[in-house]
C-alpha cells in the first residue's frame, strides 16, 4: 500500500519567545511518519511558520499538542504583530503530495477540524479549497478586521459565526483557519531598472487580479539597496502556470521598456515537478516521466515498502 | 547519523530464460536499506541489467546472494549474445549518491572485490575509478576479446592475471569486473534533417574523444523510420558537463547546417540535480539551494532518521 502524503505549514501567533517557540516545535520532531522540514520565527510579524510534510495522522496528532502549547502560552488580548491573525494557531493549511486526493485532502480538513475543536476548544473556520461558504475561499475575508474585531464579530454577527465551535471565539486563543491548498510557489524575478513603475506595470500583465494568468498573485517593488526592482509572485498553482511560462511572459514584456531580466529567486520551498516541468521545457525533452528521475522513483519506493 | 546511499547497476550475463532472470531478481527483493528501481532483460544481449540504490552492506550481501544463483544457471561456454561479456556476472559498478565519497566508494569496491572472490569463487578485475592497474581504468580493455578470449589470456598471460583470485577464470562464470563511477546520464538530441553526416559531424564536436566537451561520449546516428537523425550521448560527469551546455553547444553547431533540434531524450534513470542545474540555467536562479526543492529535503531528512 502506498503511503499517504501530505504537506502542512501551521502558523502559531508567536515569533519573539524562544522557548514558546522551541515549546510548539517540539511536538513536532521525532515523530514517526512525520518530518519537520523547516521552521522560521519573525520578529516584527510575531509570529512562527512551519513546514511540515508527513502521513495525516501524525501530522494531525502534533498539531494538535503544539496547538495545547500555544494555549498555554499565548493570549491573543496581548499578542502584537504586523502579520494579519485570527489566533495562537492562526492557519492551518494542508496540501495533497502523495497518494491523496484534493478532494480527499478537504475531507480530511473537515474532520480535523472537529477534532481540533473536540481537543483544544478553538473554533475553526474553513477556507480556500475546505470552504464551506464560499465567501471563506479567501483568506482574507475569514480574517477580516482580524483578531481584535472577528472576537466580537464571532459573538454577535452570523456572517461571521465559525464553522465548528461559536459563536464566539476562544478566549484566549481566538480562532483558527483550517484549509485546504495546493502547493505554492514563492518566484521572484529581478529587473535592471530603478524604475518601480516599469516593475509594475510587467506585474499587472502577469497576475490574475488584473486580468493576466490564474493562478497568480504578484506586485511590483523595489530593491532600493541594489538599485533594482522586482515583480514578486505566489504561483498558486505551478502545474497550471509554469515558471518558464511566467518568467518568459515576463521577459517579453520587460523588452517594450528596453529592461532584461537580472536573475530570479525561488523563496522557501518548491516541489520537483515545477522545476522539471521547466527543464523540460527549455531542454525540449519528449515523453519525460518523472519516475525517470532517481530521488523521485526512491521516494516512490520508500513510501510503497511503508517506511 | 547520516544513511550511505550507493546506486549499483549490475550486469548478468543472461536475458532470456526467465525462471533465471527472476530468480536473480528476487536476490534484490523485500530487503532492508535496498530497493529495487529497475530491471531490464535484453534478449538479443542475452543480459540482465538491473537498478539499484541502497546502503552499501545490503546491497553487498544482495549482490554475492544473486552471484550464487547465476553460478548455479549460468555457464559461459554455452553463453551467446550480442553484448560484450567476460563473466555470468559481468560487471558490478558502485557509484556514490549520498553521504558517500567517490574515494570510501573506490575502498567500499576493494573490499566487496575480496569478499566476493571469497564467497563465490570468481576473479575479480577493478576498473574505472577503482581500477589497480591504470589500463584497466577503461572497460574495454578489460574486457578486451570478451570471455573467450580471457579464459586462456587469465591463466597465461600476466597482465591479463585477475586483480583478486587468479591466475584463471571461474570454470563456468569466468570473471567480474567492479568498479565505481559517477551516474551516467543517457541524452539524445534529435535533429530536424535526415542527413546523418550533419548529426556526426556535430556528434564530433560535442565529444571527448574528438576533442569537444571531456566527459561526453557520442555518436550521431540516423533514426530511419522517422527521417531524423539523433546526437546519441553518455554524459558521464553531468556536474561538469551540463546537459543545457551540451545541448545549447548542438543547437548553436547546428545552426551552421541550417538545421534545428526537434526534440531530446533522456533514456533511464537521471538524477533530480543534473535536471535542477538546467533549470537553474534557463530560469536564472540566484543562489538556489537544493534542499529547497521539497522532496529532496524530505529524502534527506529520511536519512537522518535512519529510515
Amino acid at each position: 500500500m502506498t503511503t499517504q502524503l501530505i504537506e502542512c505549514v501551521p502558523n502559531f501567533s508567536e515569533g519573539r519567545r524562544k522557548d514558546v517557540i522551541e515549546a510548539i516545535v517540539d511536538s513536532f520532531r521525532g515523530k514517526r511518519g512525520l518530518y519537520l522540514l523547516d521552521y522560521r520565527a519573525d520578529e516584527d510579524h510575531n509570529r512562527l511558520v512551519i513546514s511540515l510534510v508527513g502521513e495525516p495522522a501524525p501530522i494531525q496528532e502534533s498539531l494538535i499538542e503544539a496547538t495545547k502549547t500555544a494555549l498555554k502560552h499565548i493570549d491573543m488580548n496581548l499578542h502584537h504583530g504586523g502579520h494579519p491573525r485570527i489566533g495562537a494557531v492562526d492557519v492551518i493549511p494542508f496540501t495533497p503530495l502523495k497518494g491523496i486526493t484534493m478532494k480527499e485532502c478537504v475531507d480530511l480538513a473537515h474532520s480535523f477540524g472537529e477534532c481540533y475543536f473536540k481537543n483544544t476548544g478553538i473554533p475553526v473556520y474553513f477556507y480556500e479549497d475546505a470552504a464551506k461558504m464560499p465567501a471563506r475561499k479567501k483568506l482574507e475575508v475569514v480574517r477580516k478586521g482580524q483578531y481584535e474585531v472577528l472576537k466580537d464579530e464571532a459573538k454577535n454577527n452570523p456572517d461571521r459565526y465559525p464553522d465548528i465551535g461559536g459563536p464566539g471565539l476562544h478566549p484566549t486563543a481566538g480562532g483558527t483557519a483550517v484549509g485546504t491548498r495546493k502547493l505554492l510557489v514563492a518566484f521572484n524575478v529581478n529587473l535592471k531598472t530603478e524604475d518601480v513603475e516599469i516593475a509594475k506595470k510587467i506585474a499587472n500583465t502577469v497576475r490574475a487580479s488584473s486580468g493576466g494568468f490564474c493562478h497568480v498573485k504578484g506586485i511590483g517593488l523595489a530593491l532600493e539597496e541594489r538599485g533594482i526592482t522586482q515583480v514578486s509572485m505566489n504561483l498558486v498553482d505551478y502545474e497550471a502556470n509554469s515558471l518558464y511560462r511566467v518568467l518568459e511572459t515576463i521577459r517579453m514584456e520587460a523588452k517594450r521598456w528596453g529592461v532584461s531580466v537580472l536573475e530570479t529567486e525561488i523563496y522557501g520551498m518548491i516541489p520537483a515537478k515545477a522545476l522539471i516541468d521547466s527543464a523540460a521545457y527549455y531542454l525540449q525533452i519528449a515523453d519525460f516521466d518523472p519516475s525517470q528521475v532517481l530521488e523521485l522513483r526512491l521516494l516512490e519506493l520508500m513510501g510503497k515498502n511503508g517506511e
